[in-house]
C-alpha cells in the first residue's frame, strides 16, 4: 500500500463515527462546521496522520476502504448494510475471475462490492431500469477504481439476461419472483444466486419460485449487528440498533427439480 | 467458471443441508450411509447435476465455494463463522494485491478468505505458535487455491511481525491485546485491523490497549445470524440459532493518540 | 413466606441447572443418579439449604417458584418460554379480580400463570378440544395452588366463548384468526387480547382478523432471550440460544373498525 | 370488569401507538394538536368507543393497563422496558401476598408491576435515596390503585433493609454489589433475587459478589423485543429497534456457597 497522499487522489477525512467525509485531494477547499482544508496540503501526508482544519478542528485523514466510498454513496434507494454485503459476498464465494449478473443496481453499493471481489479479472453486469437511478450508481462506483470491471445495463431483465455462464447472479428488487428464471438461464450448471427481500412476503414468494424453477435453497437468514461501547469499566451494548434490513437467500441452480 | 468436473477436481456432493461432503473426482470410491459412487463417474459432469449412488440415493454435485471448503476444514481449534468472516473481510476492505498478516491461523478458515480476497497479487502471512494447528491449517488451506498467497509461521508475532508496511492485520487469538503494538509497526499508515474476541473482557482490554496505542477503534460489534424455514404457508425462523460466537472489532492505525 | 418444609409441601431439589426435580415432601424416597433421598427428612427443613444423598450428593432444597413449576410440566405440546410468558401477563395489565377467557389450554402452563396473576379473586376459563391435552394441562396445573381459580373446558369455542365481559382473552392456537370473534364477544369493552402465532403466516393472517373484526392492533413482536455466562473474567453469551417460539400479539376490543 | 367510565376514571385516550395520553374523567378539558375533549362528556361512555375532539380527530378511550400507566410517568431515570419488567416478575414468581423489598425506586415502574402482582395482601418496601425521585415516584405509583401495598423508604439500604423474611428482593440501581448482603439478609430462606444491570462489568461484580455471598445464581439474561409491521402482504420487522436496556440476573438465597 502507498500511504502517502498524491494529487487526484481520494481521501477520508475523519473527525469522529458521525462525522467524516470523502474528497479528493488536489485543488480547492474543504469545509467543516469548523473551518476548512486547502485540499492540496493533503499533498505527501500519509495515511492515519491528523490534519487541522482553519479553525483548528484536528481530522484524520485515511485512504478510503471500500465500506467508506459505500458509505459516501448518493443513495437515492435503500442501501444494503455492511453486515448484508459482507455475508452475501462470502457465501457466493466470489474470486477473482469471476462474472456476476446483478438486478437492480440501486445506488451501486453492492456493484462495488462484486467488482471488488472478482477483481482484477472478473466482470460483473448490473441492470437497471431506472435511467436515475442508473446514473446515480454509475457515478457512485465511478469514486473507486473498479469501474472498468462494470457493465451498466438500462434493461429490465425480466425478459432475459444478456449473459450466459456467470458465476454467480445477485437480485435486489422488490419482485425477486420475476427474475428467477432468467438468473437461471444466466448461470453456469452450479450457479450460486444471492438474493435480499425486506418483507416476508417477498421471502417466501422468492423461495418457492426458487424451488420451482430449479434453484436449490441453500439458506434463508436475517442478520442482526449489535455495536458495543467499549470504554474501560463501561462496556454495553448501544441502546439503539438496526432492528432489520433485509433477507438473505443463498441459493444454487441445479440440473433439475428439487 | 468451467462448470464440467475433470479428473483431480474438488467437488461438493450434496444430499442436503446436513449431509454434504467434499472430495475429489478421480480415482476411489465415496462411501455414503445410502450407497457409494464412483469417483471416476463424476468426470464430464456439470456442476449442478445429481448423481445417483449404488443405493440409489441420489447428490447434486457442484464446484465448492469457499463456505463449502472451509466447512470441510479439520477444526482443531474453534472456527469462525461465515457471519463474522464475511463482516470482517468488508470491514477490511480487502481487495486484489492487499498484503495482510494475521495471527493465529487457528484452522486457516479465515486465512483462506483473506487470500481469496486478495487474489491473484496480494499476500497473507499467517502466524500460529502451535506447530499441530499450523500443520492442519495448511492442509485446509491447500484444499483451495490459494495455498501460493499464504506464507505460514511458526512463530509467536508477540515480538513482532516479520512483515512492514501491510494493509491490514488480523488478530484472533485469546490475548490479543499483547499484538496490538506489533500489530501497529506492521501496518502501513492507516492500517485496517480486525480482531475476534470472545468473552467481554477480552474485548474490553483489547479496545483499551487499541486507544492506548495509536488505534482509531471505529466499531466493535457483535453480529447474530437466523436461518429460516421458508416453506410456503410456513414461514418461520428456526427454533435454535447460535447465540455468540465473538465480538468483531475494526481499528486503523493512527499516528498519534486518540 | 413460611420457609419451612411440611409434610406435602412441594419442593424443588437443585443439584444444577440442568438438573432438579420437584417432588412433594412425605413419604418415599427420590432417586437421582447419584444416591436418593428420603423425603420424609426433608420436613423441617428450611427453603434454601443443602440436603445430601445416600452417595453424598448436595442438593438446594427451595420452595418452587412458578416457573420452576411450569418447567416439571408434562408437555404433549409445545410449552411456551418465560420470556413469552412473562411479556404477555405484564402487556395484558393483569391483575387481582380479572376474568380471562383462554384457547387452548395446551400443557396449562399460560394458564397456570394466568391464573397467579389474577388471584386471589379472578378467574381463568380455559378451553382445550383435545381431550388427552386437557387431562394433562389439569394436572399440571393442580401441582401449583391456583386450580381453584381455573375452569377447564373440554369445547372448541370457534362457536362461542361461554363467558361474556372478561378483561382479557388470550389465544394460543394454530387457527388463531377462527377465535377472533368469539373472543370479541367474550371480552368487556376494551378488553385485551393476546396471541401466540410460531409462523409468519399465522402473524399476518391473525392481524389481518383482528383489524377486520374491531381489534386495535397495538404491537406484534418477537422477543429473544440470551443467557450469559457470568465466571469472572469471562463474561460471555452461551453459545447457543433459542431462535424463535412464536410472535405474540396484543390487541384490544373496540367498537367500531380502526 | 366495569368497562364505563364514571367521574374520577383513568382514562387511556389512543389516537395512534405514537400519539396517546392518560388523565382523568371529570371536570377540564384535554388538549390534543387536533382540538380538544370535554372531559365530563367520558362519563358514561364505555371502554373502547371513540369519541371526537373539538376539531372532529376520533380517539378511542381505554381503561389504562399497568403497562399504559407505567408508560405515562414521570422519569427522572432510565425506565424499565416492558421486556425487562415482565420477565423479571414471572421469574421472581410474585403471587399474592408476597412481600418484597426493592432498591432504587427509580421512577417507580417497576415497583407499580411488583404491587400489582403481589395484590391484594402482599407488600412491597421500596428504597430511593433520591428524594427529588421518591417523590415522582410516589406521585408516579399513586396513579394506579397501588399505593397502600407500597412503602416508600428515602433510605440507602446499604446499612440493611429494615425488613426481614422477603419472599424477594429486587435491586435496579448503579452499584448492585452493595445491596447483595443486605438483600440476603433481607430475605427468607430461598428467597429470589432479581437486579438489573445496563453494562457487562456491573453483572459481572454483581454475579462475583452473590456468588460469594451464599446466593445461587440461577441465570443471567438479556431480551431482545422486535416489533413488527402486520400489513398484509408487507410483513416484516421494523427498521429500527431497541438494542439494549439492562442484563436480567436472578438469584436465589442458600444456606452456604456455592
Amino acid at each position: 500500500m502507498t500511504a502517502t497522499f498524491r494529487e487526484g487522489d481520494l481521501v477520508l477525512l475523519y473527525q469522529d463515527s458521525r462525522r467524516h467525509w470523502i474528497t479528493r485531494v488536489g485543488e480547492g477547499r474543504f469545509h467543516t462546521h469548523r473551518g476548512y482544508l486547502d485540499l492540496n496540503d493533503l499533498v505527501g501526508i500519509e495515511s492515519g496522520f491528523s490534519v487541522k482544519t482553519s479553525l483548528g478542528q484536528s481530522l484524520a485523514v485515511f485512504k478510503p476502504r471500500l465500506p467508506d466510498l459505500v458509505e459516501s454513496f448518493d443513495r437515492p434507494t435503500q442501501i444494503l448494510y455492511p453486515k448484508d454485503i459482507g455475508y452475501a459476498i462470502y457465501m457466493l464465494g466470489l474470486k477473482n475471475g469471476d462474472n456476476v449478473v446483478e438486478v437492480g443496481t440501486g445506488s451501486g453499493a453492492l456493484t462495488a462490492a462484486i467488482a471488488q471481489s472478482v477483481a482484477p479479472d472478473g466482470k460483473v453486469y448490473t441492470y437497471e431500469n431506472r435511467k436515475e437511478f442508473l446514473r446515480a450508481a454509475q457515478k457512485n462506483v465511478g469514486k473507486g477504481t473498479m469501474s472498468r470491471l462494470v457493465t451498466f445495463r438500462n434493461v429490465d431483465p425480466a425478459e432475459g439476461f444478456l449473459e450466459r455462464n456467470a458465476d454467480a447472479a445477485v437480485i435486489d428488487l422488490g419482485d425477486p419472483w420475476r427474475l428467477v428464471v432468467p438468473a437461471w438461464e444466466a448461470l453456469a450448471g452450479g450457479g450460486v444466486l444471492a438474493a435480499f427481500t425486506p418483507t416476508v412476503n417477498q421471502l417466501e414468494k422468492l423461495a418457492d419460485a426458487l424451488r420451482k424453477n430449479m434453484f436449490l435453497v441453500l439458506e434463508a437468514v436475517e442478520l442482526l449487528v449489535r455495536e458495543f461501547k467499549t470504554e474501560s469499566g463501561k462496556v454495553r451494548p448501544e441502546s439503539r440498533m438496526i432492528g432489520h434490513t433485509a433477507y438473505v437467500t443463498i441459493a444454487r441452480k441445479v440440473a433439475s427439480k428439487e
